[in-house]
């Protein structure tokens, strides 16, 4: 899980399966004895897409029941087409039954992502721009997520307001300039932090420039404002173009030299990849 | 928020802001002193939609600071037009900008559902036909996502897996039929639960309801069986459509009588309404 | 654990050790080096009754020290007599006196349960009802106390306020109406959610029949009209009678002909079954 | 709640309520705006006792919503007859409703401890002699179970594995003889701690006199041995007398001149005392 | 708090009132009533320093009591003198002995951090160098450590191991130079993140400045080296000098040009500042 | 680790690791596959010492990963001098080097402890006097702070609040008198609890003598007053001499016969012991 330690996976899986699984899964518990043959199963895509989340998916069924064994058939970050079998499952029937929808919602909804992701990196990638996401990613996901858009060849923006100050136009109106908000901050955060200055026009991207932050990002600025920033900015700060981007404007944007292009699109208007679980059908045996 | 002890509503918000804000929301601890003033903020639509969570986006700001005031200008359930105002707030900026992006990610989420829900609820609503949505929902956020969907007129399913019995192909194979499934289950579980069959043919929902379930879920049968399904039901369980449901057939579902058509489209391919908290330019007073 | 994910069950027992071990079991500790042993115990009864909950305890000694290894000779829902074994133990010294406590708390309550519940089955088996609970459960631990009455040959009634609906005397009166209520609750729960109906008279029984509920609880109604409602309903409902049950009247009301007999008796006067953890003397051998 | 910081109460609180809400109270949410009407309701006992945990039971609707008002009308401690109002209550239906069977589970339980133990205490009482619990307490509801005791007369014993020693035989057996369990117990453990000896016969009671050890627990020793060790101890240790207590025998026991008796039958072998919540007729007015 | 959202202090302060406190304060539920007296005590310096943590000590006391007032007379960051009043309280008896060891225990390390920073700070604040803290901070408590640092007049080096990428000597040892670990370090984190380099010769120096990372860290370099590094470096990327920095060598180091010197000392070799609780005789007025 | 629980070591961890770790070690993925390797490191000394901690450091390397192998050279209690190995790893890089940080800083603040104790231990030794612990511990590490003074030699008083009384000078104040607090007190308390009494003058002690306390602790007494303290008590309780104990008087106040010295300053005064991880050169072998 690209260094991830097991046991915060571990919290995360444990809180989506208590949201499923309550108190206990009736129609498994229901079935009784016949649920404790040995089954094998299959993740099929129905639709293609880009992979994100096998492991995590895995780990939900190996977390009811450490005897479960899988096979990631498809790595994250790969395409695979409509049928590909993207992961082999053996194991207890109860526990591939009653990891299945949970496994299935979060191998969905990442690889939505990771494929939204990909459509984008793959417009731009040849200018040598890369795609970042935002904090614009589902309450509680925010990790997975950010981590699917990793797989999609994208790249990652801040995890949060604690890892990286973003001054935006509201931080400007309460101090009364964009130089006083940054000298402000820069007093007291860690000095391990970058600054990044969201910025609405040229003239403030001067004064950024001035006070020496790490990265400009341009919010909403018409494709000669940005070129004109980026001509200013170039080498002496990281320049991010932001706002209202999708795949209609993502390759102009990215024409006029920016580095980064930052999208919420990628993750808020992400569907889900259609896949099942197939169980083998015994008696065909 | 529709009889939710508030208690509950609090337990997830934390986790979501622990998620964003960390040990600290850096810029906002960073500009000090100027981040103390009381600012009014509006939380605007820039997207038509069907509203859904004002009451827990609220929550997020005051939860922040109890002093915090807000109007929710649009109930859950109201259909609002771009540029509408939703919610008024004033109060601690720094409760205001830090709680921001939590609190506008679940209202756009949870609108985009509401949104999607109703379109699909308007198409076959003259028929009394009822729209219900799935599991398939964000893990961790299955509550919210379920109460947007009665935000937009439709109906909830099981909550999970503890509070109905759904058996599904996996289980009938694995008992060797589907009255054996049946009857293994009534044999164990609380008796106040619902039994729903998944049933894939006509023969099937036969066989169901000689088994007298409380739901038969017809499961990507054709509109033909639906009919026959429908007609052999009539009266002596709930007869549900479920599968591959969209804009494009849920018409003609519903068409041919059954009671609930059941859609995780409403879900896993809801995006985001767009929205944005504008705060008032304290110097234009 | 009957198909209980082991993850649940570790995250009750993990709360009920802490409550008696908190920051360490003092006389265990300091006994130093001796506790290391490894010991064979046995887990007797001292009265006879109903098994229930042999696989909670015996995860109570291994959660606490993986090697414990354990064989239950007595299985969940079977009888055993005084001084019969129930459980064999084997493994570090340290673990099985820790644990001991705990085990044996959570295996006699439920085993009281189990015991209790067998003799109201008992009572009323050969008539075809049906003994069930009810919510009147130890606060924490209704999920164990609920499995120990099926253990007893009991079954369950709704195992919390979220998956089933209840209308009681208090929400007639404030809807207004018996009518009124059913209607109204059924306009906003998941349609996969059956409702019961408290009934305190024949006239009530009728109004509900009309709602097509699906459960009819009668409510500490007398014999003659217990018979009365059963007449009216069977067929279209289930019948439920409550109130007041104990060993003395069960099978009166049995015989009147209804489904289920739920009984907080099972559960509140439920005593603890005598068993002690017997450890083999070491020098014996 | 005699001295209890809130916040502690509210831990538990929330885990019950939990357990009994899960994600809503369908049926007090499906009423809709009925039931946000204020109402007032009456705890009543439906037979006599000894009340204790009012103030738990009352926690329970303030934490549900901060506005509904109680009364206490008896206090923790005190006898109250059938019919007798317990606590008055008004407040949102919703709250009242919703925390109804928590509330009383906890109260009835706790009562049902009390009474049991005024029981025990009212059979010794005059000889001096203590009346004290032991850890057969249901799992995770210890610190509620040994305030009952307390609200009954009783005294506490040690509430943990934590907080006191307590050689078994099962410890001496593993260190070899008495005198070595305590010496090697003395060496590790916090000076803080007392140190409580089980002893099965006299000679075992010299051999902990001679150990200086603070409590000596007669287990299940014969009256004759009893007054033997009691003369032999007087004065240089705290005795104990333990095992098999009941109403039958503990006045026996007393006479012996024992300090204090331990007994799990005060809260294993206590049943609910029946009460009801009784809402006023909101029409009778 | 500057800033700090009220929730997680609290998380915070239930966890150290939990370790303390557990199921309840013996000594002060003990004295029954004569705790419910309302008091008024002070909390008075010892000995000289710096304060820090101020507003959590009082929040110990009002998370027990929200009733108990304070004033806290010395403000975080002013320095004090012995026998000076730094914080006055009044409220209930009980929330206030029951919390003194908690607050104290807080407010006497954080202090005694901000003294032994403010003493470091003070060697070197003329010629404009920094003092940062390190990662070396007490398990559980460095957001608070890191707190006193700054109030202590130091800044703050990374948080934890999430928000800064620290290539350290391992680190190039594991992917075989200087050049391949940040390459790769920087095709995979958030371009959100600075990149510090831990160098250890001037040739490392050379290295880390040719791939533009953001800050250089001189590990435990000579005077010299570090007056070279800085000359190579300055303009081009933040110098930190580290390693074995005391109040003997702070300020040659310093001399030498540095940005920043970070330092351990300040929080492994900070000790408590004197400081007691001291109530008002009540019989005294 | 002297017969704790690995459950409750592992909730420590995992808070710990949580607060470094966060969201996932920037460096350590960063790297890639390269960390991936499998590496030996050995923890070392750069300071003498005595050691405590060592099965918590190992734990948080196992806890990272299930297969990283660990010996510890050095056993808690032992001394050890610069350069001597304390603990030697082997597994997964990214365990290793994830875990670094904090298990080091829990070894070096339980090593400091532990030779601050052991340093105090030694001046008094030969007098058979002991010196206990305070509750003056770092908030949330108390039960690891009092391993580490049993580590050195000491020995501890009470754990919290919880486990046992002790009467101070606001308590007496509070009932009026030290007699009326300790019959308070009794009559509440479990029987299984120590009282201790603090005293402030001999004629306090005679008080407290006369109320068969368990314990007195002469409080900032003068040498000639415990003294005669105890002369009086000796043989009727334990006597503990407290506050305000170092280095310098620590033998004289142990020369005057008391049983126990509790000193604040082995905790609060212990300076971090200077360790290392140091990873071995893979080229070199």
């Amino acid at each position: 899980m690209e260094g991830w330690p097991i046991w915060i996976v571990d919290q995360y899986i444990e809180k989506f399966l208590q949201e499923d699984v309550g108190v206990g899964d009736l129609t498994t518990q229901g079935i009784g004895k016949f649920v404790e043959q040995t089954i094998r199963a299959d993740i099929v895509a129905k639709q293609e897409g880009v992979m994100a989340g096998g492991q995590f998916a895995l780990r939900v069924f190996t977390f009811l029941d450490r005897e479960v064994k899988g096979e990631i058939v498809v790595q994250d970050g790969a395409f695979f087409r409509p049928r590909e079998v993207l992961m082999r499952l053996s194991g207890n029937a109860a526990a591939i039954l009653t990891g299945e929808r949970t496994a299935l919602n979060l191998l969905q909804r990442l690889s939505g992502i990771a494929t939204r992701t990909r459509e984008m990196v793959n417009l731009v990638e040849d200018l040598g721009v890369k795609i970042a996401d935002t904090r614009k990613t589902t309450p509680g996901l925010r990790a997975f997520e950010k981590y699917a858009v990793r797989c999609g060849g994208g790249i990652n923006h801040r995890l949060g307001l604690y890892d990286c100050v973003l001054i935006k136009d509201n931080h400007i109106m309460l101090c009364g300039s964009l130089q006083k908000a940054i000298r402000e901050v820069r007093s007291r955060i860690p000095f391990t932090a970058k600054i990044v200055v969201e910025c609405a026009n040229v003239s403030q991207v001067r004064e950024a420039l001035e006070e020496r932050v790490d990265v400009i990002m341009l919010d909403n600025m018409g494709l000669e404002d940005i070129k004109q920033a980026v001509r200013m900015a170039k080498g002496r700060a990281i320049i991010e173009a932001s706002g209202n981007v999708g795949p209609h404007n993502v390759r102009l944007i990215a024409e006029q030299g920016v580095d980064i292009i930052s999208s919420g699109y990628i993750t808020h208007h992400a569907s889900w990849i259609d896949m099942s679980l197939e169980i083998e059908d015994q008696n065909g045996l």
